[in-house]
């Protein structure tokens, strides 16, 4: 309390802090570009003050000459980052489109992450694999409409759901990879948000469905008996980017649980705990995350996506919509550990997006799942690795051994030694 | 509905959809190693089938030369991945602990949204800069204990809360930078979830607060007047990697607001829309928000917070709990635009985790907020930073061309030429 | 914190507070019946040490003559409570069922509830009237089914799909104003939760679903290709008398909204306020229940559907459902004030439950919607009710006499005089 | 959907269903009155049509005699309503404050309700009682200010936190029993929400704290050092009336956990289920609370809540925030029962409000908790209370026979019969 109010103190009175004042003028602007030559690449530079070794680090000769590979994917380039790729697996998985065994590439930066994950996938892997299978499909835009009363709104809404021919005709003219699934119109005094979901094919489809929710917004301003006041073709009701409760009792992208067996003595063996253990803290976590208000409830599903998202060329800020879900743990009457994940929304696409980028495409293939592989097989596989993530990380609290793992493998910069041991990243 | 049930009969039946089955025996597993060397890479690499060009792309000869620099941030590695980085402003922002316009290094892989961040930046430089401020901080971990009774349950917590000085020196033991900043007992039936919260310095400190709730815990283990029948170092109360209400109304990592005030002149000259217009869009989209289910109500964090987390070596999965607040926008008696943005889980450091990694700290460098610079002022840029996404996402929405903006700038893969416009990426 | 201590103390320690310990034997247990004779009824009344007075306020000579009408309606009777019914309005509605001017019977014990909510009405009234429409209708009951495996999850839902036309006779087997609205298959690893919507006429209907719901669970289990190992009728995913997203997004009774205009000059005299300070507060108070985390955002539907409910014969529990959704008020191109309401939840129905009682229907005939009138009407009228609510208590808050009103009808146990002044409950 | 669209078809064009316009001129008001009076209640009737018999069942002779107690609870008063009470229990309970066995006044209309609820306090009596403990107190206001700027609303924040002695001689002024537990600043822009908490001895206490915020706003706008462009007494923080996180993760009223273990045997007896399949249920039906998107996972505290609130005149629309928790079940190692709950938000008193009128206080009475016994106490019973309903509930759900209960109970207004079997409420 004592130190909030230090906190809002410094807040209150901060500036004094700053002896100097901002100068009048602002720094230069970066101009918008796209272009990546080195003249472009260059001039960008020079607004900066960075060391000459900071500069190389984004952008030595090797990375200069390959900056045209990003065309198209970023503006204002002033080079690329380096962000470690390890290798995580095998995970068998049994889904519905994913089948096989799969190696896991993990783009990340935090120590253990890497362990822990491959440490889960090989647990499953040695009990016989999971199975995965998606369960729904769909990911949605949805323009808001302002009318003059709510029995417009009401007369707008009735006269949309009755164009749904039309509008597949309006989406079918922008893409044909893309078509519309369903429609559905949320009233709310005189606005309506219309919530529009379609199927993307392997895409994940952002883009895609932005670009198809335009051509119907364009035949509703030209044809509905009802015009609105105002409009906007996204009213942030979609749930685009934000954990939100619609696609969680719904679909965003594509839902997908995963379930495996663990037998009682594997679980002995491999994660120095019982069945009952996990079971024990299953019931203690799904609570302690009830108490503490979370949508689902789950482990830490954000750091196997975020670092798959990354490594296989999906849009990363999607980790915030996707790492939502339900853990469950107990234990069967074999006595075994049954163990499942429910996640829905994964958002993933096999092309599209960074998917094409060398080093991206690369983490694709190796995982068997490049460019017309299909995005079903690895939204399967993504909720078959955070299965895994959770089995290791709960393994790690019930053995007693997650806060040691940390310290081994992040400690490793100076022993560059094998682990024995695995543990849990959260 | 039809669509879905086909999917469920897919994920029912969908196994003749391999016509081989999974062979009995696993592929080989992935030797769990923090080695970097030429021949520990080697052996990874081993156990994949992919393209020699697929390869290079993660390891061509000047990454493995580096990848010594990865150690401690990775295992299993096989290579690095890269993510192009535009630059974005500058962005003017007067704090508590931010000072002065900030060039803001993106890395991602998603057209436009370098392009309307920097949109969003240069206005609110223009208009004079933004205000952010700090206004709480701290980040816990929460271990729980489960006990025989109920009554033994708020024993044991009464005890907890007597303990403070002695916690005190427990964390003391484990960290010079971090410190026990309160706790809460959380009771639940027989069940104790401790709160701890930490302050961490400059770094984001999950690894720290684990460290100091493993020594806590020790001590609770060896001195509390009545024990536990288990307990686990994380009972998953923290909200750690998970947009939490606990955290939403309380802080994790730091909680920042930040606000502007725009000209209606600029809002008409740079957005092409009206502060009116922006002020409906307010109304409309917040309400949005809510009837979604979202926690807090905003539009796009994730996408700003992903590229700067990622720019500047945090921990990217940290999005998906940072990505969470509430954007205000309305008109002023002065007719201009008033827009605010408070984020209430920033989880940010200038030390320790990937920040130290040459290019993420470059990242920081040029941004003038490496190493020894406080944190608590890359806090106040990453809202002033939101801030900027939301006000040029929310002006491209209603000046109708946030469509036409990812088009534009998604094309320049064949154009590669100098856009004119701005836009919205969501 | 010194006193969270203490109560934590209490709370562990407070065993001593009891100087006797609670004897061995249990006092005699109220055996279960449905008898209401005066001889049942006395028998209970011995198990009990209460004054006279205090037994007559429960069950003087006119409630003992009258308790036969509650027959059916409780069990282990022991007289009766009487609740004042206050009259509110009249309440101008245009629905799509609702039709005329609505007086307002409210059922309370709460001072300046009824005067907040009649000042309301009357305001709306005296704009002309509010429209109030019925959105969408459904009540749900959501059997869980636990399975081997997620496949056979999978399947059964699948097959559960497959059996509308089935499940259709089984509902009408049950009920002749019930029917199967639709249904969705909810898998969760090996489990399966079938949400099954009603519609069910004039009736609230939970108990009618149920019946129907038991129907087609013994459809299920005398038919289904693959059987559970275990299977409830109702696994807590209905949102049965709990807030709950799911009927937040989509509806649990009837979904309705409501708005009404009103001219600025009649906010100035009748609230004593301007149009621009209610939309000054509809944004911070919008955000205040954002901040804090609540379904929906809005300020005290509870207060009027409580009464109301009870008033009617619903069932008061239901009110943890109903009271939730969306206010929203704005100056609209005129200046006048717009406000609108939106409730996903409104558990209402004109026969059934508590409605037949005689004060109960007394109060359904005096609105003019008693017994075969429309539920869907009722439905509207509260919606117009909150409106009037949210109205009268913003408008208390916006002229500073919030407080003051509850100071005056509260104190009116003293003075009995005709108040000038309405104002706000919260 | 067809359906959803056939309402929509009728909200939009419904008008005609209704023959005649709406008069003009609206009906007369009711004029707002406090007055109790034969005369000043004969004129509220005459602007009413209803049957004489109606008219009787409100207000016979005798209510009319009576009317006066409610002075100062009601405005507009037409008479009164009949809601039969049932009598459930015993139920023991050895808290903090509740010490004994509590016969438990049940004020409802729903059938099996009553009955479910004896079951469950019958149970827990028969296992030797129930442990409940008042964990956490605090009643609470937000009044909310507007500010020109972030950083004035920081200034003004931090002076507030400064002020806390002043702020508890405002209360004091206004006050003998309540007092300022803590005070905490939300920041939001340039808005501040200040959460006043209270404590407010054994009243519920709502209307205390207005009066004491009242005063503290005053003292505020008297001295604040930087004063607010406008200003509300409750800017709808305070969770008031409202499922809110912030109250879940906090308190509200007082946070109340509740536990008792059941011998395996008890539960065969009386639930004809086995603790097993009781933890079965509690697994499935906690994560489909949380699939559903609740705030926390409970089956129906709001029902015996509802009835328990209504009977000893509690607020009953307070039922929307208090209706809130959590519900653990689980075996324990000696292979019986341990059941839990526990509710944030326990919002009752024994003095104030309509706990003084004549039947509300005969059931405080013959609970042994009324006037001055404390209302701690009450709420230690409130959360046993939910732990019997939530037994009764899933033990019915478990053995099979939920709809079963309704069926017998409702259907005994043509029987009269002693019931052998209770069931659940739902």
């Amino acid at each position: 309390m004592a130190i909030a109010r230090r906190t809002l103190r410094h807040a209150a009175h901060g500036r004094g802090a700053h002896p100097l004042p901002i100068p009048r003028q602002p720094a230069p602007r970066v101009a918008l570009s796209t272009q990546l030559t080195p003249a472009a690449v260059e001039r960008r530079w020079q607004l900066l003050s960075v060391s000459q070794e900071g500069r190389e680090a984004l952008l030595d000769t090797p990375t200069l000459d390959a900056l045209g590979q990003f065309r198209g994917s970023i503006e204002n380039c002033i080079g690329a980052l380096e962000v470690p790729v390890g290798l995580a697996g095998p995970l068998r998985v049994e889904g519905a489109h994913a089948h096989g065994d799969y190696y896991l590439p993990l783009a990340t930066t935090e120590a253990a992450l890497v362990a822990s994950y491959s440490r889960g996938a090989q647990l499953i892997s040695e009990a016989g694999g999971c199975t995965a299978l998606v369960l729904a499909e769909g990911i949605g835009r949805s323009p808001g409409f302002a009318f003059a009363s709510l029995r417009e709104a009401a007369r707008f809404a009735e006269w949309t759901l009755s164009q749904r021919l039309v509008f597949n005709a309006c989406v079918a003219a922008t893409t044909s990879h893309g078509r519309l699934k369903e429609m559905r119109a949320i009233i709310e005094g005189n606005h309506v948000y219309l919530h529009l979901d379609f199927l993307t094919g392997d895409a994940a489809g952002q883009n895609m469905v932005t670009l198809a929710t335009e051509a119907i917004c364009a035949h509703i301003l030209a044809k509905a008996p009802v015009q609105p006041d105002y409009w906007f073709l996204e009213a942030n009701y979609s749930g685009d980017k934000k954990a939100s409760a619609r696609s969680f009792v719904g679909v965003r992208g594509r839902r997908v649980s995963a379930e495996v067996t663990i037998p009682a003595d594997l679980v002995r063996r491999r994660l120095r705990t019982t069945p009952e253990r996990m079971a024990d803290y299953f019931r203690m976590g799904a609570l302690g995350g009830v108490l503490s208000g979370t949508l689902g409830t789950q482990g830490h599903y954000a750091n196997g996506l975020a670092a798959l998202y990354l490594a296989t060329g999906q849009d990363v800020a999607c980790v915030a919509e996707s790492a939502v879900g339900v853990t469950r743990m107990e234990v069967n009457a074999a006595g075994d550990l049954y163990a499942a994940v429910t996640l829905p929304s994964i958002i993933v696409g096999t092309v599209g997006g960074g998917t094409g980028l060398s080093g991206q495409r690369a983490c694709l293939e190796l995982m068997g799942l490049a460019g017309p592989r299909p995005a079903a097989a690895l939204a399967e596989v993504c909720a078959g690795l955070c299965l895994a993530g959770e089995l290791s990380l709960i393994g790690a609290l019930c053995a007693g051994h997650f806060a040691s793992a940390h310290r081994k493998l992040a400690r490793a910069t100076r022993h560059d030694s094998k682990v024995q041991e695995g543990g849990g990243n959260a």
